[in-house]
């Protein structure tokens, strides 16, 4: 037997709760220090409250204390363009290396050139049919590896510092929040899941079980030295979008979310789907509205709509009939980056 | 603040572990009393020891320690057909009284008629293009439901008890022990993930995202009454056998076994992925060689293959080729069932 408490409380709960095991930070202390006062703030901790305290109506068992948490746009920067396509454009070169054709195709030869208007003016098609020609075709491993080694030394074109570096640190401080109260965290991403997998432990303190994203096929066959290989396919096996989130979360999952936390129209069923359970649900959604410390985007600030992070006046509706909580990041959060 | 410390370790580590948690059972007490002494139940102790005890060269870290079992054949009886087969059939009056042509297909012809020998010469084709009607169209919450009701109160034509009544007391040992050593044990099963998720907390300790099973397609809709649904769709999205076992670990888990148990053929993807991991790895398979206390079948017994349960000759050379340990019912288990 060899059973740690200390080691797996930080396993499951990550390390704001093994302290908390440990000896209890000070109740007085905000957990929140990054989050302005306001109906935001208020309404998490009021949440957080509500469902923990074996007394309240509201209280919700620890089994089905499951929160999901879109990742692009909402725990880290996703603009000019997501993470994982800059990583494909990467890999553009030693791909069309293989495979000369692809340069007669208008995506590559943008690519190739380093022309950024016309990177910028691919369509989403275009976009995905390059990530699936770049980013499949390894193993799960090898592919592990790759995005680790190329994520610890690529920078992002603005602050010129790891992508990494761009995570929202009001929500790391909500996650831990949430996780010190017994809930467990999961990424539900449009993204790759084995993209995110391969550093969201590191930066979230969110293992590979806790990440659903789009899943491509995988084949199980021998390597070139006859091992046996997790084989990353080209067919996508679940588009984790749109509704295809509340399809992941219950394939993965299998229990309904009683907190989601999304920016855009991708997340809109997610939303919904956890809205729609019995007892206390909470829905938020990020507005990018502070061009000067982040981005501003979307039709939602009148602004022109966005090929990233779409956010039509349509949802912003939806929000307030539903009772879905909008966060600003320009008067909800205090500070936005730790390196602030 | 409302962490409890035993009710979290219940809820993540099972019964035992709470209790070890506690008070710590006695070390001398048999913690797999329904095994019989030998090399199985030998490679299991020293293989739970080896990768918990820190001062091990094969020690495993408590996030990678992950035990996945298939269902069928390795945690409760599959013979004289699979129990989720049983649950389709039972289904196909209502469903034939929605969709009166289903009725002069042969295979609802028999179903129909309650003609147990064409019942048993269907084709696994035939038997999955049942499942396919009967077991989709409602959505997952409604499913659960009424795979609930039905288990309730269904009895198995031998011993005239509920099917999970049927499940192997050694096993349930198993479970509790690797749990009680911070083991997750994950079910993966080519069965429906949502059939065995309705009964696999209550009957294996098993909560509803460690169960990987055979995933068909989401669609998220209103109902009648407007309300959003997330509904059973007829198109596989992953059949969980074979390679898909693999696949499906690796898609819902995302970290490769470090013990993994099964029984047939279709389990042997699953072994060679959990054996080809670096470190300590323990595979196992049943022989079902006990006609008295449970069934006989198999070419490795020398008797005719079944469309149930396959275990070709093939399976039992690479078992003994590759390090499996062949675990006989009726050597190595000295009670099957709880009830006996």
């Amino acid at each position: 037997m060899d059973l740690r408490r200390r080691e797996f409380a930080a396993l499951v709960l990550g390390g704001a709760a093994a302290l908390s095991l440990a000896g209890r930070a000070g109740a007085e202390s905000d957990p929140l220090p990054s989050w302005n006062g306001g109906p935001a703030k208020d309404a998490i901790v009021k949440f957080v409250r509500a469902t923990t305290d074996a007394a309240s109506p509201e209280f919700v068992p620890l089994a089905e204390r499951i929160a999901t948490f879109d990742q692009d746009g909402t725990l880290w920067v996703e603009q000019p363009i997501y993470t994982q396509i800059v990583f494909a454009f990467s890999r553009v070169p030693e791909v069309v290396k293989e495979r000369p054709e692809l340069a007669r195709e208008e995506a590559y030869r943008a690519i190739l050139s380093g022309d950024r208007a016309a990177m910028a003016n691919l369509s989403m098609g275009e976009l995905l049919s390059v990530v699936g020609a770049t980013l499949t075709g390894m193993d799960v491993e090898t592919y592990r590896d790759e995005v680790e080694a190329w994520i610890g030394q690529a920078r992002d074109p603005r602050w010129k510092r790891p992508f990494t570096d761009l995570v929202y640190q009001p929500q790391i401080e909500l996650l831990n929040y949430l996780r010190a109260n017994g809930y467990r965290t999961f990424i539900v991403t449009g993204g790759g899941q084995d993209f995110v997998r391969a550093y969201s432990e590191r930066v979230y303190g969110i293992p590979p079980e806790q990440v659903i994203g789009t899943m491509f096929g995988l084949s199980f066959k021998p390597g070139a030295d006859g091992k046996l290989l997790l084989i990353r396919e080209t067919e996508v096996l679940l588009n984790d979008d749109e509704a295809g989130k509340p399809e992941g979360i219950h394939l993965v999952i299998g229990r309904r979310p009683h907190f989601a936390f999304g920016n855009s129209g991708g997340d809109r069923e997610m939303l919904e789907y956890t809205k729609a359970g019995a007892g206390a649900r909470l829905g938020m959604i990020i507005l990018h509205d502070d061009g000067a410390r982040e981005y501003s985007y979307g039709p939602a600030q009148g602004l022109p709509d966005s090929k990233i992070g779409t956010f039509p006046r349509a949802l912003y509706d939806q929000a307030m009939k539903d009772g879905w909580i909008v966060v600003s990041m320009k008067n909800d959060w205090k500070r936005i980056f730790a390196f602030e």
